[in-house]
């Protein structure tokens, strides 16, 4: 470990994305605050005054409602849950390496990291104002204006049985400190098991409806194509849940390292309400595998962590990794298998690839 | 549609192990009852006088009880769910095709079924004997007597939470009709998303325990193990809900077409608690894809029943057909990076060889 700090890859400045090396993931069960992944949709960040930001929470309810800050502190009951984030175009590298996707952004492994997020459950803020009957969904708006939602904010949605779950939060603290502007302050959502995307950030207002967000981050983007379809409303399929991923995080791909034992380790997320039950490791590009050692979850919603330790002989060795979940899902082999048009979820099985020296024993 | 008897093929007669061709579950929202697989434990079927017969409901619950069948009927609401079996062990044929699994049944694609199960919820059981504090898993046993079982009962378990869900039924009735003997009668478990072998026959005793049963069935067999371990005792992951997967059904493996327009058919199922979102048909062998048409689910814990229409050439066409699940989880391509030592959860990419004849147009 050291404490230097982290450089973040920037992959464009407006909207700001930007993801740590994966090295500054490795071994944290909870990621250090300058290595968690920027992902905004808007050219510029909200600058929002907490003292008078308020929450509309209105639609499909019986009290349609206004929350201060404190109002919310006051009213409902603090959870806290450690929550693994992964945006859904993390590891799209690996997708654009097998054919080209123009206009996306380049995510490598490092758009995905952990914390622990404090605030209320939105499913007591829904108890509270009455979701009226006929109700399937609950819309959730920040107050970033993305370029492609036409003058509105950056929305999306979540079916209502998946808002009224105990483990989706309204935070206002990340890592036991106040949350910061760059993630969403001063309440953000968290939607554990789901694509990055849905947990809204500077989150303004909350809509029960009877149908999923028209807004184009719903309807158009982050959505499952077919590899010969392109984005258009209501076509593909929405992405939710995220199918079980995993990846190498240490050494580095491309390390050099001396030839003999060497640790490697990594992370794997199941996704949705699965849990990780093995992750397997292979040097010959998956014709064996040795299981790795799992480490205990921070958290029911949070990643596993993994390590295994390598005798590496001299010379470049490929590393595979690929994670089990709970149902007997496993990470396809082949990111051409899942090459999509968006990009995203890539769950391909993991590789990094190590250059062994021999060790000089004279 | 033909009415012609279906003829099953039987992989032993004790236990009685039998299975469907593929041609006969394909386009039945419900699966014929004679062309419904069998799946046995014990060399012989137990015979029970339902008069007679009573269910034992004991363990970590405040007030033990004994229910006849009667008192079941009148004690709780009967419901209904339209519900897809499928043994862990359905598609083992295609994993001995990788390598050999001695004294396991080679399963082909039969080993799945659709029904209308009608009888109580579980839950609502287990609610009329209050569950104590502390207890994680619900234990159930049935009147057949395996050999591996060491002279007691087939006993399996499930989390709590599960036994819990509103799915899981007590179920007396299989599409409308009494449960035949042969599918578990009087009472037989339905635990739909799960593994058939939860789905216990011939039901006799539930018990509330703090651990998952430690039968031979739960801890020793229905377990995935690493390519290179042999079962024992704990080794391994249970199975439980069961991973993505589909199969062609119709036309069947090496059927003689028409070169031309032809209708494939088939059924994908996502397991636990997804749904399946997409399904794809390649000729191809994956290389490209077009998206087959799926059907209204007959409900949400059916298999989802799709079909293409393909313009084949004269000649040799490999189908093949993969699901995708609402987590943008896919089935991976090659059975030989799902191999395993008992031969479980096969649901690599499916495949029928189709033969084409020019057609005589003179």
């Amino acid at each position: 470990m050291t404490t230097q700090p982290v450089e973040l890859t920037v992959h464009s400045s407006q909207p700001y994305n930007a993801e740590p090396p994966r090295s500054a993931l490795a071994d944290h069960d909870l990621t250090p605050l300058d290595a968690f992944y920027h992902r905004n949709h808007a050219p510029e960040r909200p600058r929002i005054d907490p003292a008078t930001w308020t929450l509309r929470v209105d639609g499909m309810v019986e009290r349609p409602a206004t929350f201060s800050l404190g109002a919310l502190r006051e009213r409902f009951r603090e959870h806290t849950e450690v929550v693994t984030l992964q945006c859904a175009g993390n590891r799209r590298a690996g997708l654009m390496a097998v054919a080209d996707l123009p206009g996306e952004t380049p995510w490598g492994p490092g758009a995905t990291g952990t914390a622990r997020w404090a605030g209320v459950r939105l499913a007591d803020v829904l108890r509270e104002v009455g979701v009226e009957p006929g109700a399937s969904d609950v819309v959730l708006a920040g107050a970033d204006l993305p370029e492609e939602s036409d003058g509105g904010p950056y929305e999306v949605s979540v079916p209502l049985e998946k808002a009224l779950a105990p483990e989706v939060l309204l935070a206002w603290s990340m890592d036991d400190a106040p949350l910061p502007a760059a993630h969403g302050a001063p309440v953000r959502v968290v939607v554990p098991g789901w694509i990055g995307a849905r947990s809204v950030k500077w989150l303004e207002r909350v809509t029960v409806t009877d149908g999923p967000s028209h807004g184009h981050h719903q309807a158009v983007a982050y959505r499952l194509l077919p590899a010969d379809a392109s984005p258009a409303p209501g076509r593909g399929v929405p992405l939710g849940p995220i199918a079980v991923n995993a990846d190498v995080l240490a050494p580095d791909d491309d390390a050099e390292v001396a030839a003999g034992p060497v640790r490697v380790s990594g992370y794997a997320l199941a996704g949705g309400e699965r849990t990780v039950v093995r992750v397997d490791v292979s040097v010959d590009g998956g014709a064996t595998w040795r299981q790795a050692d799992l480490e205990p979850q921070a958290g029911r919603w949070s990643w596993r962590l993994w390590h295994t330790e390598l005798d590496l002989p001299a010379g470049t060795t490929r590393v595979t990794a690929r994670a089990w979940d709970s149902a007997a899902g496993v990470q396809p082999a082949d990111p051409a298998e899942l090459w999509n048009p968006k990009g995203y979820v890539n769950n391909a099985w993991a590789h990094v690839t190590l250059h062994a020296s021999a060790r000089d024993d004279g």
